[in-house]
């Protein structure tokens, strides 16, 4: 059955569209209209300038007229020439009626600047939704408002540039700005978009956009929040389909706010582990400031897409190759050891105290004393070695002719080196010809050991992403009547109405069932197989356990029969007057290893699934991992590695192995109940689920319902 | 009874005669003496100039003569004047007797750059062994060899210089070089060592040196290994002493060789979690890059000494506000909210829409657009607001006039700030205005938000440890005869060597017991109180489960009396050529708490003390705290504290809690045992020691001695 979400189909439609529309507005314009504030300034011209020197630009303000040769209308109407782009600084109040005015004029591509909307409260928002309104209404395309003139900033390719340029999309203005001064390192961006308030276009239509540009090659992001997750999700899976690395700085990875949630899975699937979990489906990589992204986008960007994860770590100093190994090894970067013939070829060159089994120490003395050709023909040995992917180059210092020559022998290797060459500058002194050499040489910059490995890493963890890309499917068999009955009130379900929703996906239960008779006893017991407890049920009767009405670990099924008996005798001869219902029996699960799994609701990302270290674990450890749905069977065995506890499933200690195939469909049927419910499961916990060598059956489920219409 | 161990005697009176010589090795000099390589180059006499004008200089060199208006004698013996710094670069082969030549003419203090020692291999080594000799007999202190002139540097203090300065230490000449170009950012340095081979002064002596020096406010140190143990706990204690921070860079924090032993504190104890051990109990900083350290050390020595560590976060955009506080929380730096006085008056400034309850944005415009008197007077408004201690400012980018004007406000507000002022520079551009004019304004200067927050982090971490600061005592009871006894051989113990060890120091342990009668088994079961387990003792009969012969849960005296009776009599029957030796008693304790509790020997730090979490969360969550010996109570508490599974003892789920305080006196009485067998123990397990609610039990125990004389 097909049940592709409708959010998911409206999501795609929208994508599509923008996608048209962005490529349409970031085209080369043949008209300008800047509606409001006349600015006559060199400063205002040069802006236009951007556009091109063909480019016809006009004012659209009430005081007609002309400003510095640019004709000034007084109306979009009046305005005579095919304008494709306006930008819109005016009150904000007006900015309703001046979108209407370009799409009733044919200006289907507008930027507002105009701030004064959502940012400055309810009457702002309400503003907002008026301008949203409009641009809907006339077929307009808007980024803002609130917003400013990056987005047609033209960014200059460094003379030397080598690999990819970089699509960046930011919510922020100012944050996105030391992220383009990284040209000045090197880096190099097809375009920056600052959204404002993303009234019309958002972040996810730009990651979109930027997945289809035939010229990005990495996908650069600053985002606090997401306006439509369903965008998001297709939009990275665009990137994904297109091979684009997307980095991105996410707020929210702290919450200082606790979550009202009556269900353990409620308290362990934070907002941020939800984010964390769609991330890892799309290998997107999450970077923790600025300076991060910069260096890691302009890594990517550089890198040939496919480059290996095994580096070469190279320096001036014994000092520094120990850093750079420490620091490689701290993020499980992987710089093998070198062939024996390297090492040879490399001690022709370098004294014989050096190391260079890698890290590769050279000495430094090599540097400032052996000719360039030589010195060139040492990094050609390291390049050559088969187990060498990348060489990263330690420049520790700005240490005067040490650092400065061997940045140019990266000037000069690096262009005919037939493996990428990174390189990291330590000191806070760029006024260097070491420097400018470097930043010349085309190379991806890193400012730090640290940062260096980190993006390593982060691209070893991408390519491996990569060969797994895979659009998670939206189908889920709908709910049975049964199970649409159970979940037709609000709130916690009852037993009965727990049994009808989970055996109707199928999840393995412990078995639970009152019986009337000694048959039925005998029955119960032969459908579980294994040992039950039997107790009296009875309304009137409160400490059954002290009154022997309890018996536990019963393993056969005659028995099962004559306990069934005796513990009705019992009962009666001791309480005459209690009513008697009949016998629970209780199917006992061995020792295993106790999980929790549980659906929740995330505001943004909707129904998602969680799967945790179980019992006393779950509450200290939170030891748990979250993904939205829809996931798959590797996706949730992904989650299951990902656990500190899951060794105990592969049986630790010299235990046998727990059933984790079991316990992967179990999660599974959790997700498609999850999926096919959609809203209507607002926390489900199963806990624990005990995973044994053969099977993994929930013991305990609690149910709240959110029934939509209430 | 003292037993203040010989290691630590004999490393204070090597740290009190170092204190002494370098306090004289770094006075200013009159003689100096430059050995080997005569150098007439304009380099070297500006590197003669570093030790002032007035500073007389010779060569020593077998030409003899004279170059470039500087005598060259042919020998020490031969230099006329009084000499009191000799620098040696002659060939490896004839340092020892260089340093003997010295010795003869009273130069005291030699710095050795000669290389080709211990860092060439054996031979090498040997010759460095013989340097050491001559130096000690000769009473000469040595820096070096295979050093440089790095320690004699002067560096220039900053301009506009505020707060203290940073001493630095290295182990490599290379890694300390970013950190002094840091003075370039506004740090400022009283002296770099690099200590070289250290073949007589090392890196503790540097520390304790500087601890003692009235001018370092801060220590700064590369480390890649200890020479002296023993001196650097008692140097890092000077420090504490004299309120100066540590903060080390230190290698080694990822471990890639397996250690080989025989217990789980052996695997759990590696060693770098002993120096983070050492490090906790000392205070110490621990960063992981270059850029780290020099930003930690130059925040740190401009902190005034006690500042708070509650941070205003300031800056000219939400995005950056947001990214702000979102930094400073992952890093637990508190930022409260400013009073509602401090806010009123701050809207007096800023436009209503901004948020400025801490974190605090002033929307950009308002930098621009206001006169300086009233930026100046927003600064003033959030210093003088109470729950402030520091003021952060955000620059983010470098923005022009913005980011130019904002750093101008932290150049005119600081000299008369009356909370200090930090500041992140958030861009690689530094050729900008704002950039110097932060740069002159004296304040702490950071590169990435990040780096700021883990800062400020180091820093409130460091005034808590400040405040806790004590010497550990080395007093521990002698072990009794019995104790040297068990100990006597090399290997594991047997059980009632383990016994006596354990029960000499009054480690609490499950009582276990061979009774030889029924009144003995009725006594035995009376002084432990619980329940207990009874197994007939026989080294004849091999599966005594099977046979009967084991009973488990045995409740009251009575029937343990009994129990002995028919278990002799069940196995005189069915085994009559069986030996008896009689029955084997157990005291069973109940569920409680499972802990891990060892000692191990570090290679460098001599014996340590574990504690981790049990049973087989030992092995998969390596959830485990070590300190090398001595701690007290206090060390152990924090222990405990620091480990994940730390709420368990607490009564995670209802449970009652157990009782801590036993598990820390036992914990002590180990430490104390360890420190009192020194080397003995080579390594000892208590695993499990269960704790309960009214105790701490031991439950079995493994122990593998080292006697010193094999």
């Amino acid at each position: 059955m097909q049940t592709i979400p409708k959010a998911i189909q409206h999501a795609r439609e929208e994508l599509d569209r923008s996608l048209v529309d962005l490529q349409r507005m970031f085209r080369k314009k043949s008209g300008i209209a800047y509606v409001g504030r006349v600015d006559a300034s060199p400063q205002a011209h040069s802006w236009f300038r951007r556009f091109g020197d063909d480019v016809r630009f006009c004012y659209v303000n009430p005081r007609g007229g002309e400003a510095g040769g640019v004709p000034v209308f007084t109306s979009m109407a009046e305005v005579p020439d095919h304008i494709d782009l306006a930008v819109v600084k005016v009150a904000p109040a007006i900015v309703p009626q001046v979108i209407a005015d370009c799409g009733r004029r044919g200006v289907r591509d507008v930027i507002v600047f105009s701030s004064g909307f959502s940012e400055v409260g309810a009457e702002g928002a309400a503003l907002e939704a008026k301008v949203a309104e409009a641009a809907r209404e006339h077929g307009v395309r808007v980024i803002g408002p609130n917003t400013n003139d990056n987005t047609f900033e033209q960014f200059p390719v460094p003379e030397h540039h080598r690999g990819g340029l970089v699509g960046l999309v930011t919510q922020s203005g100012f944050n996105g700005r030391p992220i383009v001064e990284g040209i000045a390192m090197g880096a190099a961006f097809r375009r920056w978009v600052t959204v404002g308030n993303e009234v019309d276009l958002e972040v996810a239509d730009f990651i979109n956009y930027f997945a289809h540009d035939p010229q990005t090659a990495v996908i650069a992001a600053y985002v606090e929040g997401f306006k439509s997750i369903a965008k998001l999700r297709l939009a990275l899976e665009a990137a994904n389909a297109m091979k684009k690395p997307v980095v991105m700085l996410k707020m929210g990875s702290t919450e200082r706010g606790a979550r009202m949630a009556a269900s353990h899975t409620g308290h362990l699937a934070g907002a941020d582990a939800v984010i964390n979990g769609l991330f890892r489906q799309y290998g997107v990589i999450r970077v923790r400031d600025l300076d991060e992204l910069l260096e890691t986008v302009n890594l990517l960007a550089k890198l040939p897409a496919g480059t290996g994860p095994n580096c070469a770590l190279y320096s001036v100093s014994g000092g520094s190759t120990t850093l750079m190994a420490e620091l490689a090894d701290s993020y499980g970067v992987s710089f093998p050891d070198l062939s024996q013939a390297t090492i040879e070829k490399l001690y022709a060159y370098l004294p014989n105290y050096v190391t260079v089994s890698n890290p590769i120490d050279n000495g430094g003395g090599f540097v400032i004393a052996a000719p360039q050709q030589q010195r060139i023909e040492v990094l050609e040995a390291i390049a050559a070695d088969a187990s060498v992917d990348v060489i990263v180059v330690g420049l520790t210092a700005a240490l005067g002719l040490l650092s400065d020559s061997f940045a140019a022998d990266v000037l000069a290797f690096a262009p005919r080196s037939p493996k990428p060459v990174v390189a990291v500058w330590g000191s806070v002194l760029t006024d260097s010809p070491g420097y400018r050499d470097l930043v010349k040489s085309g190379v991806p910059i890193f400012r730090s050991f640290r940062k260096c490995f980190r993006a390593m890493r982060a691209h070893a963890d991408y390519e491996a992403a990569k060969a797994a890309f895979r659009s998670r499917s939206w189908d889920a068999a709908a709910l049975s009547a049964s199970q649409q009955g159970a979940l037709k009130q609000d709130g916690s379900l009852d037993s009965g109405q727990v049994a009808a929703l989970l055996d109707g996906s199928g999840i393995c239960r412990a078995g639970e069932r009152l019986v009337t008779s000694s048959s039925e006893a005998a029955e119960a017991f032969a459908a579980w197989g294994g040992r039950v407890v039997m107790k009296l049920a009875s309304p009137d009767i409160a400490h059954k356990s002290d009154a022997g009405l309890v018996l536990l670990d019963i393993g056969d099924a005659v028995t099962a029969a004559s306990t069934y008996e005796s513990l009705v005798a019992k009962a009666k001869t001791h309480f005459p007057a209690a009513r008697i219902e009949g016998v629970l029996m209780q199917e006992l699960i061995g020792t295993g290893v106790e999980m929790i799994v549980g659906l929740t609701q995330d505001r943004d990302l909707g129904p998602t699934i969680t799967v945790g270290a179980g019992g006393i674990y779950a509450e200290i450890l939170k030891d748990a991992a979250t993904r939205p749905l829809p996931v798959d069977k590797d996706d949730i065995s992904d989650m299951i590695a990902s656990l500190r506890l899951s060794p105990l499933l592969d049986g630790a200690r010299g235990a046998e192995p727990s059933d984790k195939e079991a316990l992967v469909d179990l999660v599974f049927k959790l997700a498609q109940l999850g999926l096919a419910a959609g809203s209507a499961i607002a926390e489900l916990d199963l806990n624990p689920v005990i995973v044994l060598p053969d099977r993994a059956v929930a013991v305990d489920a609690l149910v709240v319902a959110a029934n939509s219409s209430t």
